[in-house]
């Protein structure tokens, strides 16, 4: 097992009408910047109930945080802060909005241009502006992690950030909410759930026994309840377990001692950049073309994974790649699309187009075993069109 | 699932090489309160590697700290801190000293008799002295929990307390230490964590499907390591999955939104009052017993945990069955005793003497469906004669 270190001071309250606790977590007297997205938290009721919890607060709103939060966006909710006095964020939302408040109690304090934090990959571990979430679509975990991705607008660029004080002081999960997301954001993020995983799990066999257990747990469980919460949004067991599995997903407790991939966000994330595809579409597009170019590094892992969670029998090589096969399966269940063909016309250039980026950022060993060269790359991207 | 907070914040520092970190790790300028037990600590290296760590700081030490603390020793570490103007704890050993740590930070600053942290079972949420860990034996997860077992000499009781300023600022756990460990103390270790997660687990089927699989993932782990890890303590790979596993059965995570139990370990906290049994030693004895006297309640989760641990078939109740016997050879395998007559001669009075303390106590009602009286416990603890 590799040496590690596990801290994660967030507060996670979970389950049925817990909002209301907001009250009581928010600290005393604070102001708060109440972030928000599209609107949908006026649809769904949560709006309505953290304005009833927070009536005592003097609160200034920000909404409009769109998906793949965009660094021109967050820039104008710095403003904001600075102008009035702000000493706390509520982020009410699902990963971008959470992922934008991140960068918004970065910036807000920071000494320089804060565009640095994302092209230079900060690492934040001070002078953070405290802020809370209130979840609400199940997915990327931001609600207990220190990590963030955000868009520049100006360059096309998707950058990840993240440092010690980008933990939220306390989460909010209540369940309920995912019986008012639309069919395809449940599908998103039981795939975008599964593939974190995927990326600190499917790498190569080592020696920390539990932590594969672990990761195996969740996949089993995602596999279990994914259809079927799909079809029933309002069964509290499904959502119960959807809610908490894509947490855990990504709060960095399965990282912890092991090698990890990431390898597929990082390509997935130059897809959305350029076509604005679904965070989690991009990956079930290319993760499966990424273990199929990384075979030989990554088979080993991929038995295990097909006999532990797909009760696969055969040689080794055979349970790998039908494991790949049945991961396809299982993303196609979840109505994910397979090919970049399917979700954009314009796709001819985006190998060499994502490779040569990679190129110029230096980037020329990613995953496990620091093998993924941009020309590996540029081969697991054609294999997806 | 039920609803749950999870709050851990304690800064858990695992893997060879750690302790070096101390000095970064211990707030700067603090005087420091080094507490041990019994003095294994200076035939293991860790006493010589915390003093070179912990060059720059001034240091106070208070050995002595016995298996199952005692109150009357503790409360002699409170007073050195209170005339020495200590402002940090470090606690290194085992489950006992960290345990005793937490009490004597609990007590430290208390606002009147310290007894009444256990007998009233206070919860401790401030006014604690700071405190990290040095772990030396993996076994109880109090190096990343909030709970704490004390021994009152004076009245022959083990009390359980705990609060969220119980937690550890941090710990730091270099599984290399357990190739020092005597064999016995392993295998309790072994026991005592196993023991923990069937506490969590080992209840009724629920909705809670992720918290089962995590459950039964540590499970699986230590059935696979701990014969092994006894045999080859210097095997890195074995003691550090050991290590981990003993921490994440009993660090909360678990526990969250499912039915606890823990009668099994009220019952085995008296034999060790009574007759100094070792602990993981206690739990072996009763919790079979446990099981079969409560058969009804748990055969559910016994047939769930045959199957999945085991492997084994047939009708539910033969597997619930049979999954009890299969836990008994573990525990045989780890070199546990399976009756109260193998530690002690003298039982006969033991099961009148705990229902009627348990009566006197108040505790009616014990176990996940609060169904386990005083007469229940009567019988447990005569069928483990």
């Amino acid at each position: 097992m590799l040496n590690f270190e596990l801290y994660n001071p967030t507060n996670y309250v979970f389950g049925k009408g817990q909002i209301e606790k907001l009250a009581t977590l928010t600290p005393k007297n604070a102001k708060i910047l109440l972030a928000y997205g599209g609107g949908s938290i006026f649809k769904n009721g949560v709006y309505d109930q953290v304005k009833k919890a927070l009536t005592d607060f003097e609160i200034v709103e920000f909404g409009g945080i769109e998906p793949n939060p965009r660094f021109e966006t967050l820039m104008k909710a710095v403003e904001v802060i600075r102008e009035q006095n702000i000493d706390f964020i509520l982020a009410v939302g699902g990963g971008s909005v959470i992922d934008g408040v991140k960068f918004v109690s970065a910036a807000v304090h920071f000494d320089g241009n804060p565009i640095d934090i994302l092209q230079k990959r900060l690492l934040i571990k001070e002078n953070a502006m405290p802020f809370g979430t209130v979840l609400t679509l199940p997915a990327t975990g931001s609600e207990m992690n220190s990590g963030s991705v955000v868009t520049i607008d100006a360059t096309q660029e998707k950058l990840a950030f993240g440092g010690s004080a980008m933990f939220p002081k306390f989460s909010i999960c209540d369940p309920t909410v995912v019986q008012s997301l639309p069919k395809r954001q449940i599908e998103n993020g039981i795939v975008d759930a599964f593939t974190h995983v995927m990326e600190q799990y499917l790498t190569y066999p080592h020696d920390a026994l539990l932590q594969d257990r672990f990761s195996e747990g969740i996949l089993q469980t995602l596999i279990e309840i994914g259809p079927k919460v799909v079809e029933n949004p309002s069964d509290y067991k499904l959502a119960s377990n959807f809610m908490w599995c894509a947490t855990m997903a990504l709060n960095g407790l399965i990282q912890k001692g092991v090698p990890n991939d990431w390898a597929t966000h990082m390509i997935g994330h130059e897809l959305t950049a350029l076509y604005e595809i679904d965070h989690a579409r991009t990956l079930a597009i290319i993760a499966p073309n990424l273990y199929r170019v990384m075979f030989e590094t990554k088979k080993g892992k991929l038995a295990q994974y097909g006999k532990r969670i797909f009760n696969l029998t055969g040689t080794d090589d055979e349970i790998a790649n039908e494991a790949i096969n049945k991961t396809v399966a299982f993303f196609e269940t979840m109505g994910m699309p397979t090919k970049l063909s399917d979700c954009t016309k314009d796709f001819e250039k985006t190998a060499d187009f994502i490779a040569t980026r990679f190129e110029e950022r230096g980037w020329f060993a990613m995953g496990e075993k620091q093998n993924i060269t941009p020309e590996k790359v540029r081969v697991i991207v054609e294999m997806s069109y």
